[in-house]
């Protein structure tokens, strides 16, 4: 079976040495939450998700969710009951506004408990995940009505959420969407239409399922100007606030699909379902990227959540495989053979998966310390630069993290061989599941297409500029420091790289906007690579200056680990950067026939 | 339904106009194969595969193989039917010497319809693959006797053959081997033990199966010196050389694993099953590793045929799928949205996985002829020269083909959003069905230490020098060429790259080899990416010799996709070379207690 353990220390290290979240102590609702309680509250996550949930992650794979004959949804044995411990701990509304039954903990609380939520099992923290952005979307969008009556018993959990977004023919595309709402008189309106890979869109664990649905009223404007928000339950809540009558919205099928089994992706049917607005009319897209933000955060933690777990269990079999002798000569001579961990190939695997993991975590954790100051921040300086800093780093943060959560954990499974290719030992399950963080909530293509069409040029590249001048800044200031000038060096030149390929997009891509798009993929890489590089120079100052004050295992690690990450990954700018600059031109040559 | 059109045309396009195969025509054997001919064999064997082998790929992974109480193992619905099939159109045999019932004809044209039959069904292809390589390995090792009852059934497909090597302790250190050989004094042994992993080890296609397995006999040394090759049937030929008494070798479990669900992978376990030797006593190795170099390109071309067919179809569903609009303006204005294929991040996509598929293709056909050089040249030179690019290229035909063939399943499952993660579209099973080729027949970072430890270094390097010295002589005779000139400096800088990894090895891995361990992969990769940049140089070349002869449009998008993969693919050499020469301290700097 496989193996984890919530990185809680390292988790800390970031949180107070390196991003100094005491420094943001004058936060509202901050002071409320110093280093001791973080840390109770994220360690008892950790046993939370390790002892609960993470035993459910097999069972959820092999069993998966069954869709009975009278439309209901069965989830897989075990995951019902955990679901109520979950809610029973408060876990669902840690960083939820106290005014709805939420406990108002910074978001980055919350997002370290999703990292380790997911790592346990992904897709059964997809049904509180999703919960927690249909309540985002209803806090910020919907009136006092709509949040008074659903959200208190969203945040206990009672009730959970969805997002209905896609249709058969329209995913990326919402402009061509066909579901259609008619006003009934009353304020209410009846929801008509298909909507697909609905995840969690029926299960058993709550007593209701709030739907947020994107329909175009009658009438309205063809393509995106004229799709609303609408809030569909399954069961209408009664006078009594209580989940009433059943609302004809009900699941037509499960996807048969290449992972999260545990989670059931659903196609819903809305035959005349009653559902009211939320927000303004025609204005829904703008509601659901309140929600869509916070969704694609929370993807990207998925992913680094899926390489974790199998970096985890890829160490425990490198330790424990015997196979081969060292290259430099036998290291458990008593043995047969040694174990694989001595080889320099799986060392590379490994190390290659550790620097990504830390510094995605580190990443993370920055970015969900800026969601908190956005929220939180009464100065609007503050706040504006913290908004800046999450919308650049939203795309970023899902396509990078997800494209390499991916791929390490491809790595990880190539570590077992053929034991990694079999069911028994879960490697992968890991790497199926993790495939969905590339293509739900935008596929990897469509968010850098958002960051290089959209968030780049955004108030005159302001969040762009700000982030070069924090990271040029880090660069300037450490590079006479003897330990870190090395590290420094190679992160300027990823600087160097990235400043040059947003200059090559504002001279080539305004004329010419398949330039944009033909770069996006790339430069969402380099951009992501000189985060994390940022990550590591930060990290490694943090560790240098632990270091200082005596011996630490830890510490030492993290210095051989941003070695390796200078050394070995922040290479690839170079690569990023001819692909940017070498233009759309031979992608667009061909006719599309000669496909 | 997936598609698949077998790449007919561009095969000859590659073996005539690129590798020119008629000047092979002086080899035994040549003569017999004509251009027409060739031709001919190819396109029937295009029209087998896409109609009778593609229609049970879907059945095949989702039906799988079942273990039967009595230890039989079930195929999937159509397997053996479509097995006879193949037996009777003489597919098996088609490159097999006709002293024992074979055609004859060169092993690249078998190659090629092993391509052919891989893209259209990766597992089914795999029985009559396994059978090639047993089959071969008795040809070169076993005594005539041996050769007689069983190559000729082998031969028709009435018998299949297997190759049982790991056991659950080991699978890449042979060394620690426990399977058990007993003389019964009559020269057959008594072998004991058993053998996991064992790909068609069990099933009811054919009459006999065949199993080729390592032992050790009682007495033998230790390690890699005491194992020895067995031919255990599964049911002994009788004085008829007809299939006889049942062996005791037996079907123990079919693992449940990630893909190839239609070829049953099988625990086997030998109690006391009646073998005899192949080739010499404690040499089992050697005559394994006959076996292994054919199964090794073999497994390489399978890595190109989960890339070639995902290709296809995502280019299919590309040109269909309309969503949003072209950067540049409508294309299709009278739809409501464009095809998808006028994104330019699609087309890079697209053109990314072509360009590894052209010349990859190009690639295999090449080593494929020179492994007809060295079977049929009466010319000990070129054999020799043929020997040495074998030997070098079967690691990176294995070790790259199967890694980029991978990575450009996914790429093509991308294409499909949401879609390609569910059943229905047939994507999840390319990506599930190719991860196994990274993986058997020596994981890739083994084929990396096969390169940088053994072919390297070999003979003085003749191999490698051979290699180089081709690649300059094209380089140096092409810059002069106004239309190669750009491709030949892209392809120049990669060989200079590859050429200084290789002089790095000779300076810092030999005094410590775990230099030479950590730089393996890079390595490879970096290799790869020369040695299909050369194909790249060679089709422009020829591409453009057929241009000169008049217009053509596969040979104009020859070029274009040229021109895709020395801009955007071939700039990974210097981050390869980077991470070769920044050597094995960081990978090695961490005590194992500290991953």
């Amino acid at each position: 079976m496989p193996v984890y353990k919530a990185p809680v220390e390292d988790t800390m290290f970031v949180l107070y040495d390196v991003l100094k979240m005491e420094s943001y102590g004058n936060l509202p609702g901050f002071s409320d939450a110093p280093r001791d309680l973080v840390e109770a509250v994220v360690s008892e996550g950790a046993k939370f998700c390790e002892e609960v949930i993470q035993p459910l992650n097999v069972v959820g794979d092999e069993i998966g969710c069954k869709r009975n004959e009278d439309g209901s949804v069965t989830t897989p044995p075990g995951f019902k009951d955990a679901y109520k411990q979950y809610c029973e701990g408060g876990w669902l509304s840690l960083a939820f506004d106290p005014a709805y039954g939420g406990q108002g903990l910074p978001v980055t609380v919350n997002a370290i408990v999703g990292e380790f939520l997911s790592s346990a099992n992904l897709a059964w923290g997809m049904y509180p995940g999703l919960t927690q952005g249909a309540m985002a979307a209803l806090h910020v969008h919907a009136n006092d009505e709509i949040k008074s009556l659903y959200l208190p018993k969203m945040a206990t959990g009672q009730w959970t959420g969805t997002m209905n977004l896609t249709e058969p023919h329209c995913g990326t595309d919402l402009g061509m969407l066909r579901t259609k709402a008619v006003p009934n008189g009353d304020g209410s309106y009846r929801i008509s239409g298909q909507k697909i890979f609905i995840s969690a869109g029926e299960h058993d664990m709550s007593d209701n399922i709030i739907h947020l649905v994107l329909a175009r009223i009658e009438g309205a404007p063809q393509g995106t100007k004229g799709i609303s928000l609408f809030v569909v339950p399954k069961f209408i809540p009664g006078a009594d606030g209580e989940a009433g009558k059943r609302n004809p919205v009900s699941c037509g099928k499960i996807e048969e699909k290449m992972g999260i089994h545990g989670n059931a992706t659903c196609v819903m049917n809305y035959d005349e379902a009653t559902g009211w607005l939320v927000g303004q009319e025609n204005k829904g897209l703008n509601a659901m990227f309140v929600m869509m933000n916070e969704a694609r955060m929370s993807v990207g933690i998925q992913g680094l959540s899926q390489s974790e777990v199998a970096y985890q269990n890829a160490v425990a079999y490198a330790k424990d495989r015997i196979q081969g002798r060292s290259l430099s000569g036998p290291k458990s001579p008593e043995k047969q053979a040694d174990p694989i961990i001595v080889h320099p190939d799986v060392r590379r695997t490994l190390m290659s998966i550790r620097a990504i993991n830390e510094a995605g975590r580190a990443l993370v954790l920055w970015t969900a310390l800026q969601a908190d100051v956005s929220h939180r921040s009464e100065d609007a300086a503050e706040r504006q630069k913290a908004e800046d800093h999450m919308g650049l780093m939203t795309p970023i943060v899902k396509g990078v993290l997800t494209d390499l959560g991916f791929d390490n954990a491809v790595k990880a499974q190539q570590m077992y061989g053929g034991h990694g290719y079999i069911s028994e030992w879960g490697m992968s399950q890991f790497v199926r599941d993790a495939r969905i963080t590339m293509i739900y909530e935008g596929a990897n293509g469509i968010q850098a297409l958002d960051l290089v069409g959209r968030k780049l040029g955004a108030h005159g590249g302001r969040a762009v500029m700000a982030f070069f001048n924090e990271v040029g800044t880090f660069c300037a200031q450490s590079k006479d420091d003897a330990a870190l000038a090395p590290f420094v060096g190679s992160l300027s030149k990823g600087l160097k790289d990235l400043q040059a390929a947003t200059m090559w997009f504002m001279q080539n891509a305004l004329a010419k906007p398949d330039n944009a798009g033909a770069g996006s993929t790339p430069y969402m890489h380099l951009f992501g690579l000189v985060a994390m590089g940022f990550m590591w120079g930060r990290m490694a100052k943090a560790a240098q200056d632990k270091l200082a004050e005596g011996a630490d295992e830890r510490m030492t690690a993290k210095l051989a680990t941003a070695r390796f990450f200078f050394e070995q990954l922040m290479p690839e700018s170079s690569v990023y950067l001819a692909r940017v600059t070498a233009g759309a031109d031979s992608m667009m040559a061909l006719p599309a026939e000669a496909f």
